[in-house]
């Protein structure tokens, strides 16, 4: 009998957040690719730009100016997915033709004036700045809306239109899919095991350490045991924190210095500024505040789609959108290969 | 106070098949484009090609060489995610690590032995081969696998590596997370309502009409209420059918008639070798065989990815991944574009 390796036997992995598996197949790195080649993430982005939208001073689509800004600057989506006073579409009492009124804003965050710098670029104190906001966002929005979406597209390869640095802030008046299932899955937990899932998970990650790819004495960056991207990465405080508006001062500091080294990582892989979609999920907000969140552990999803190199990516199709995410190398290979990558960035060595 | 309008007025609609919420905020598509454009399907591909492994009479990877087939043809995956014989990881008991033993098999089928051509184009009789191949295939490895998963990644933007016409199947010791979900969302339907949930959905929408895009006297294909990519459709038997193995010999050609239809429109939307990720799903198999399924009404789900044009797609990223999915169009407007298209191939015209 053969004893099992999971470098080379097919398996399945729970993912205890989403209530799902993951198949992992990472024998299928092996075979080679014939298939789409994307163009590489533009490297020369000009500083300023006077037709970009979003550098400072410029013009944006609905005919208003940006100020003059020299660090973060928030404004709100031109095109919003989500407005404050749509119509509500009315009951309608059939089960199968079920709608809600949503309602929200959206908004856009540029992260420093430059367009030529990523946050991985940014000086130590930039990346306060752009927590600092993300913090201040979350708590104005979170008084009246129950989810509070901040969010990075980063690349055209993630839908980015925009190469200057910024990411979006999307409040709702209701509580999107994902986070309602990472509600449901927080709550069972701890009902339980009496302590919040994601402290216990970064405890025992810590003593494992096969899948840290760099931590501090606040903080912690793994590839989650049943991480579905190749580089997936899990970013979370080693403190019980609720939410982005409750990190100290210092936690805050140590999370853009962690930030820094993880993103860093991450561009070094394939020396490429590395695509990705990121985002925060906290305790919910609104009418929440009100409620018990003690099952509720701050932390950032990092979701980078390169898989072989800087051009090829893994494509979640046909068996994932129909079946089941698959995984081409397991989540410990993935973990080895960026905690041993520099962490000083190949623009700047 | 304005009156609702689902095309003006952003609103959320609940998916039944898998008990989650859309956003529908179609002024989105009111917004300019400036991000990643795709490089446009390859439309000049050789009837034959000598470098091509899936051609017949070809060597593939593993040194085998392919018969001169002239119909469809069913070979093993050269590099499988499944495999028939992998090791049990064991039986972890920490709720945080958990894993379990993934055994199957994974084939590919080519449609035709010619690289050029692509169900729309081939002959109403070829398709039907298909069909009946799908449904040997089915039953084949339905007598032993719990799950057997057809689906067809079409073109370079949905990962697909090789132009000739061909899908796969994967067979799987485990029922994969969206099969596990569909099969809880439709028999809780039929505990309620004592009839499929997917049956009375048909019977609804062919009299609703407006997100109709093809029917035929035995089926039916529509965007469905809570469609998340663009031009998504759902395509069912009007008959209460569990599986695709259950289909008459005329069922099977008025399939055939109706995916040649649907699929022409397809291409024709911007004429284009329309990009997508297809699948079946109907009644498990393997030990559910012996179970009642009746509350199981088998469908497939074709999903799209292009939103603008044959070059812009839809990005499912940030937003979608880390909250939930959002569309730029109301279903009715996907539906209408499609159903006013002709049903002759604009390459044929
Ligand atoms: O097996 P293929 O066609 O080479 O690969 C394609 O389909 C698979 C199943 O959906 C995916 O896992 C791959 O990412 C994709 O590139
Ligand atoms: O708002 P943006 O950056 O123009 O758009 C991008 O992010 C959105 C939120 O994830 C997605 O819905 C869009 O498909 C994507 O292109």
């Amino acid at each position: 009998d053969v004893s099992f390796d999971p470098k080379e036997h097919q398996h399945l992995r729970y993912n205890p957040l989403r209530d799902s598996w993951v198949l992992v197949s990472a024998h299928r790195m092996k075979r080679p690719w014939a298939g789409q080649v994307e163009r590489p993430p533009e490297e020369h982005i000009p500083r300023y730009d006077p037709n970009n939208p979003l550098c400072p001073g410029n013009k944006r689509a609905n005919g208003e100016g940006n100020p003059d800004y020299d660090s973060t600057f928030v404004f709100e989506n031109d095109f919003p997915a989500l407005q404050p006073d749509a119509p509500d579409p009315g009951s309608e009492q059939d089960p199968l033709f079920q709608s809600k009124a949503a309602r929200g804003v959206c908004k856009v965050m540029c992260f420093h004036p430059w367009s030529d710098v990523t946050l991985p670029l940014m000086k130590k104190e930039e990346v306060v700045k752009v927590i600092d906001k993300w913090a201040e966002l979350v708590e104005e929005l979170g008084t009246i809306y129950p989810w509070v979406q901040i969010f990075e597209n980063k690349g055209a390869m993630m839908g980015c239109s925009n190469p200057h640095p910024h990411c979006q802030v999307w409040a709702s008046n209701f509580l999107p899919n994902e986070p309602a299932l990472s509600d449901r899955c927080q709550r069972a937990y701890y009902q339980k095991h009496g302590e919040p899932m994601l402290l216990q998970y970064a405890k025992r990650e810590a003593e494992k350490k096969e899948r840290v790819v760099v931590e501090s004495s606040d903080w912690l960056a793994v590839v989650p045991y049943w991480a579905t991207w190749p580089y997936q990465t899990l970013l979370l405080p080693r403190r019980h924190v609720l939410r982005i508006s409750d990190l100290t001062t210092e936690e805050r500091e140590g999370l853009a210095a962690i930030m820094k080294r993880l993103l860093t990582k991450y561009d070094n892989l394939f020396e490429v500024s590395f695509p990705y979609s990121m985002g925060w999920h906290g305790a919910p907000t609104g009418p929440y505040l009100k409620e018990d969140n003690s099952h509720w552990q701050l932390h950032a999803h990092y979701y980078p789609p390169l898989l072989r190199s800087a051009t090829v990516k893994k494509f979640m199709v046909g068996y994932e959108m129909l079946a089941q995410e698959q995984r081409d190398l397991t989540p410990e290979q993935a973990a080895e290969k960026l905690r041993n990558l520099p962490e000083e960035h190949y623009k700047t060595r």
